[in-house]
């Protein structure tokens, strides 16, 4: 068996008055155990697509040719929103390659995008367009200004200016891809967006990136692997966290739940999974909203509500080893200005005092907290945690009763707007 | 009277399944009265410094001469952790000078400040450093190790790398300007950091990054005096939205208060607005999670979630003027790819559109939603929002009957960090 890629604590979650009663949690726990089981079914008969997606190796190999012929453009710019582009986000924080610089432009802003436009050097900008269905209005609408722009820049061969990921069905993104003879990667039919990351959707703008994508699925393969092979819920990180999180709501004590890394490294990764908690378990009139925080830096933002406010959430911190590292206090200015308890401490060591402090703080005052601890954020540890919350999302899904790969609440806004748009 | 800087329609939050019933909202506008009355006699005597702000000068002057005295340097780090770095996280939507680079080092991880610090050319660097108290040990970690770093660089002459913006009492962090020589500025006794960015906090910042910071001061004196010289709370925004608030957490149904901006220079308005509401309210067991959110982009993210979840939430969607701006969409290719819907749009009617929809299909889903518009973020508006904002979470205050404007609540953990830190 695999070695644990991070150590998970519920210590502080399953005792003191924030915790859940234990008959609520040994409930959620049994039935966690047989969404484990459908989970190694899922497993075994290849239902679940994402969970063969760590050990593929076939798509990387496209990829990788694919990030080679574009290493001589100065910038790649990614299109994409929601699941097409939040997890390319997340990996952004283990950037090496400085060239091509890679941008993600998720959002359709008209000024943002007018400036970015007029930024680039587009003769030596290469655009991936990523969009499961091939038919995303904001990301089909880059890809057409964008094409105009080229054009009107005098670029001759559209083709070599655009990547295109997409379903391998007809679509008018694969159609616009088709009609300039631009390159095409498969998005896979049976992961959705918001559980894409490890796919050609991740992987291409990693390796532009300068990641190790291997290792960021080795990573994702021994978080799966823990949980499939774990004796019992308990031992299964993404279980019983679904059951924590379960008991709780049961209990009408989890309107949100709070993701707080004590690391910049983990930042952008709060964005990606608050979509995956979000519009996976938002329905049916179920749900909590995903709240992202970092530390120390929300220590002075909003830890005065988690701890005195509604106490009706679950702390996830999430530590890195800061101890000992970062720049240090020189001695002798520190204690002229009587900062004598700064005198010789570095940074990494505040952090880790801080991360430590807040979980006591938040218990000692009924709140549950749970505590990941991972050595450090690097592409192995970044890929278990993705695999984690995703498959802790998904058996949550399951306890909940809701279907954890589905967003019909999307649809009738996608409507209305086009309807607005036709109507002007 | 000055013209409103900004409109607010309350019509999908008081009719529809989503409204509070009207003896509930009746009440807490009749709260509201009372605060308003508080609000007028504050201002009157001066007895809250923060209503006084916009119409300051003098500060300013000293602003602009110290901003002249930076032109100079290629990066300008502001220094500062929660209140005395969001506000000018905030202004960067409106940054118009490249030179100097501003920017803002609020999160104390060990690893981004070593990368800094080495990635600065520091004979070329200017760090302002901002703490009310004096004594934020993140904030002086950091300007003890910058210091630091500029004496092992060569830096002879301390004093014309800090800038340091504190009150005018003695503390750590004055000491430490004091010490060198440095350059200090006030930071207001009577405002508290989430308060300030209307004063030199966010004032010397933002002239560095070439903002009109009078603009700013006279947007946010207009949505001050729109409130105060309203004849009914109902004609007055802050008082309102402050209302509606209250009768939903009333009846339950403010587990989280949603801000959605459909614009990408109040993304980053976001997060200053998230500190200033929960460390406002969220004490005495009441208080609502701030969410920040961004349109169009987390329709493809959290809508689903927001249409069809518990539906304990109040929408605050923020649009202005993006109609018939932006690239538009060649019609040629569109026509030719099936994509009629997009021939001749611009990404500005998208937005428009997207805005109006998500509107409609959350109010129709029993969510309530306010809306606001304005024209275009420039200063004077985004000071509009910003005064608004503090008003309406102070009135807020009121109303629940918790002061907004302490933090005991992070004190413990203060406390224990210190702990943790000395025992090593």
């Amino acid at each position: 068996m695999t070695t644990a890629p991070f150590t998970v604590s519920l210590d502080l979650a399953l005792s003191g008055t924030g915790a859940p009663p234990k008959a609520a949690y040994d409930r959620s726990l049994a039935a966690a155990a047989a969404a484990l089981d459908w989970l190694r079914d899922q497993k075994r008969t290849g239902g679940l697509e994402l969970l063969g997606v760590p050990s593929r190796a076939d798509d990387l190999r496209a990829a990788a040719r694919q990030a080679a012929a574009l290493k001589g453009f100065a910038t790649v710019a990614v299109l994409g929103i929601g699941g097409s582009s939040l997890g390319g986000q997340a990996l952004t924080a283990l950037r090496k390659a400085g060239k091509p610089v890679v941008e993600f432009h998720d959002n359709p802003d008209p000024f943002s995008w007018a400036a970015a436009l007029k930024r680039f050097d587009l003769k030596k900008t290469h655009f991936i367009a990523i969009s499961k269905s091939g038919g995303t209005a904001e990301t089909l609408m880059q890809v057409l200004t964008a094409a105009d722009a080229l054009e009107k820049a005098g670029v001759k061969t559209l083709k070599k200016h655009f990547t295109i990921i997409t379903e391998p069905h007809a679509s008018p993104l694969a159609g616009f891809a088709d009609s300039i003879g631009a390159a095409r990667l498969d998005h896979p039919l049976g992961v959705g967006g918001r559980y894409s990351v490890l796919t050609m959707v991740g992987a291409l703008p990693g390796l532009l990136m300068g990641l190790n994508v291997k290792q960021l699925r080795a990573g994702a393969q021994a978080a799966l692997e823990q949980v499939l092979n774990a004796r019992t819920p308990a031992d299964a990180p993404a279980a019983s966290g679904a059951a924590l999180h379960h008991a709780l709501a049961g209990e009408g004590r989890l309107a949100s739940t709070v993701l707080w890394p004590y690391a910049d490294a983990l930042a952008v990764f709060g964005g990606w999974w608050k979509q995956l908690w979000a519009e996976s378990l938002g329905k049916d009139g179920q749900g909590s909203t995903p709240v992202s925080v970092l530390g120390p830096v929300d220590q002075h933002s909003q830890l005065q509500m988690f701890r005195d406010g509604p106490g009706t959430a679950l702390y996830t911190l999430v530590s890195v080893d800061t101890k000992g590292k970062g720049p240090a206090v020189p001695r002798a200015r520190a204690n002229r200005l009587g900062l004598q308890y700064l005198a010789g401490k570095k940074l990494g060591d505040l952090v880790d005092a801080e991360c430590r402090a807040t979980a006591q703080t938040l218990f000692k005052n009924g709140r549950p907290v749970r505590r990941i601890h991972l050595g450090k954020v690097d592409e192995f540890h970044l890929g278990a945690l993705m695999m984690h919350f995703m498959l802790e999302t998904i058996l949550m899904g399951r306890l909940m009763g809701v279907n954890p790969f589905d967003q019909p609440g999307v649809e009738e806004g996608k409507v209305l707007a086009r309807q607005y748009l036709a109507e002007g």
